[in-house]
C-alpha cells in the first residue's frame, strides 16, 4: 500500500511534492490543505483541496503531513500543532532557531506518538549532512558553505521594495577564485565579500532615477552593502524571457589533514546545481516522508532531523537490492 | 571511557588508523594482532603488537576489531570469524561478492550478539552512501561514477610483472570532457575509453626494449586494452622523488530531471581529492567504529552496512550541537 501524503499550503514547495509525488511509485498524495477558501486554489494534479479546519477529520486518511508554510510566522506555529495529530515533514530554514523549535515539536510529537522531520530540504538538510559526515571522517580541518549561482528570494524583495523599482531578480553567485583556494587546501578565511557576489536584474519604473537606485542597492546594509554588487537595468520583457526561474544551488567543502605529522590534505565536496530549488526541495522532502513513515512504524517517535535517518529508510529499495546495486 | 580499538592485519590501512585514533579523543587504540611474528613489526605509535593465535584472550579488552586485511581472500575468512567474537569494521571492497559476504558475517554476527560493518571506506562507502542518497531525491535520472586521479595499486602490480620492467606507477585519470557532460545533464553514455585514461610510469631494467614494454601495457586485456594508456619511462630516482605517495579520489554524479513535465534538470556531485587513500579510508573507518559500538550498545546485532548508519552515530558531537553547528 502506497504511502498516504497531505500537504498543508498550497505554493512553490507544494507544487513540488505534486511533482515528486508523480516519481515515486509507493508514494500517493490525498489532500492539499488552505487557508485560503478551498475552491479557490487550483491544484496542478488536480488532487482534492479542503479548508485547513477540516483537516482534523481526515486524520485517519493521511500517513504524513507535509507542511509547506514559511519559517518565518508559519512553521513554529504549525510544526507543533499538527505534529500532535500527524506525522509530519517541514522545511523549517532558520538556522539560528533551530534548537527551540526541535524542543517545541519534540514535545508535541512524542506526547501522541508521531514522528516530526524539521529542516529537511537541502540547506537545512542535504548540506547539514554533508558537513556531519565529513566532519566525522576529516577531524582536523575547516568547513566552507558557498550559495549559488541562485536566486535568492529574500535579496529580490529587498530591491523591489526600492522606490521606482517595479521588479527584480537577484543572484547570490560564489567567488570562483575562494573556491579554487578552498579546493586547494589553502584554508583560506574568507570575508563575506570573498565568499559571494551579488548580480541584480532590476527593472525600473518610467522615468526613474537609475543612479539612485542602483547607489540604494549597493549601499543597502545586511543585504549588499558587505558584498561586491553589480545592477544591471532591463526591461521588463528581458526579465521574464531570461530570469523566470528559480534556480539554485551551492557547495559543501571540508578540506582536513591527516597523518601522524598532518602531512596529508584531503578535500570533501558536495554541490548541488539546481534548475528549480523549490522542486529539488520537494523531492528531498518526499524523501524523508517515507523515512518518517517507517520509523514511526517501528516506533520512533519525538522530533528528528536528517543527522537521525538511516540512509536505507530515504529508498524505495530493499536492503538487498540496495546492497547489490548502490554499495 | 574512550572507545577500545584492536587492529587485525598490520599494512597501510592499519597505520591510517593508527594517525586516525590520535585526532579523535574518544577513541583508544590498545592492541594489533598479527599474523607475522610480533617482535617483527613495528608501529607507528607503539601500540603493543600480539599474535593472532592470542586474539581471543584479549576479547574484553576490545570493543571494535578494524580489520584490516584484503578482500580476495582475507575478509571473506575473517569477518565472519571474528564477528563471533568481537563487534568488527571491514573494507570488504570486492562489489560483486557483497551479498555473498552480508550474509556469512550477518548470520557470524547475530549469533553472538555482536555488531559487524563491511564493506567501509570511500567506494565501498561515502560514494556508495552518495549514490544512495542521490537515488532516492532524483527518482529520475543516471549515475556516474569516475575515480582519480590517482594510484590503482592493481594495475600498478600489473606492469610490474611484464619481463623487463624494475618499477612502475598507474594513474587512473577521469576524463575531463565527459566529466564535462555529465555535469551539463547532457546524460552521455559512455564507453569504458571515454570515462577514464590510465597513466603509466615504468622504470625500465637497463638494456631493455622500452617498444616491447609499451606494447605489453597498452595491449594487455582487461587492464589496458579498453582505455587510452600512457606510458612514460623514468628513472628509478624519478619514480621514488615524483611518484611515492598513494593519492586517489573521484566523483559522484547524479543527474535527474523534476517537474510536471520533466522540464528541470538537477546535478548533485560528490568528489573526492585525497593526498592518502589508505589514511583517508582509514578515518571513514573509525568514525564508523564509533557507530558500531553505539548500535551494539543499543542492541543493534547483526551485519551492517554504510546504509543502515544514523549519521549522527558517526559523530562525537551530542545531538544537541550537532542540530546547533551542523544542521
Amino acid at each position: 500500500m502506497a504511502i498516504r501524503l497531505g500537504i498543508l499550503g498550497y505554493g512553490n514547495l507544494a507544487r513540488g511534492i505534486e511533482c515528486a509525488v508523480k516519481q515515486n511509485d509507493d508514494m500517493e498524495l490525498k489532500a492539499v490543505f488552505t487557508r485560503r477558501a478551498p475552491e479557490s486554489v487550483k491544484t496542478l494534479s488536480g488532487v482534492p483541496v479542503f479548508s485547513v479546519d477540516d483537516i482534523e477529520g481526515k486524520k485517519d486518511d493521511i500517513d504524513v503531513l507535509m507542511l509547506c508554510g514559511g519559517s518565518a510566522t508559519d512553521l513554529p506555529e504549525q510544526t507543533p500543532k499538527y505534529a500532535k495529530l500527524f506525522n509530519v515533514v517541514d522545511s523549517f530554514d532558520t538556522h539560528a532557531r533551530i534548537p527551540e523549535h526541535f524542543a517545541n515539536v519534540d514535545e508535541a510529537a512524542k506526547s501522541a506518538d508521531k514522528t516530526a522531520m524539521i529542516s529537511v530540504g537541502w540547506d537545512p538538510g542535504m548540506f547539514s549532512l554533508n558537513r556531519l559526515y565529513a566532519n566525522a571522517i576529516l577531524r582536523d580541518g575547516n568547513d566552507y558553505t558557498f550559495w549559488g549561482k541562485g536566486v535568492s528570494q529574500g535579496h529580490s524583495d529587498a530591491i523591489r521594495r526600492i522606490d521606482g523599482v517595479k521588479n527584480a531578480k537577484q543572484y547570490t553567485i560564489p567567488v570562483e577564485e575562494s573556491l579554487k583556494k578552498v579546493r586547494n587546501s589553502e584554508n583560506p578565511e574568507l570575508t563575506t565579500r570573498q565568499k559571494h557576489t551579488r548580480e541584480c536584474f532590476v527593472v525600473a519604473e518610467d522615468g526613474a532615477d537609475l543612479k539612485r537606485i542602483e547607489n540604494e542597492i549597493k549601499t543597502m546594509p545586511n543585504y549588499f552593502a558587505d558584498y561586491d554588487t553589480t545592477v544591471h537595468f532591463i526591461s521588463e520583457e528581458e526579465l521574464e524571457r531570461d530570469h523566470a526561474g528559480i534556480p539554485h544551488g551551492g557547495f559543501v567543502i571540508r578540506t582536513g589533514k591527516t597523518g601522524m605529522n598532518k602531512e596529508h590534505n584531503h578535500v570533501i565536496e558536495y554541490s548541488l546545481k539546481l534548475d528549480s530549488n523549490p522542486e529539488f526541495t520537494s523531492c528531498v522532502l518526499v524523501a524523508y516522508a517515507r523515512a518518517v513513515y517507517r520509523m514511526n512504524e517501528r516506533g520512533a517517535y519525538g522530533c528528528k532531523t536528517v543527522f537521525d535517518v538511516a540512509p536505507a529508510d530515504l529508498s524505495p529499495m530493499s536492503p538487498g537490492e540496495m546492497r547489490a546495486k548502490l554499495l
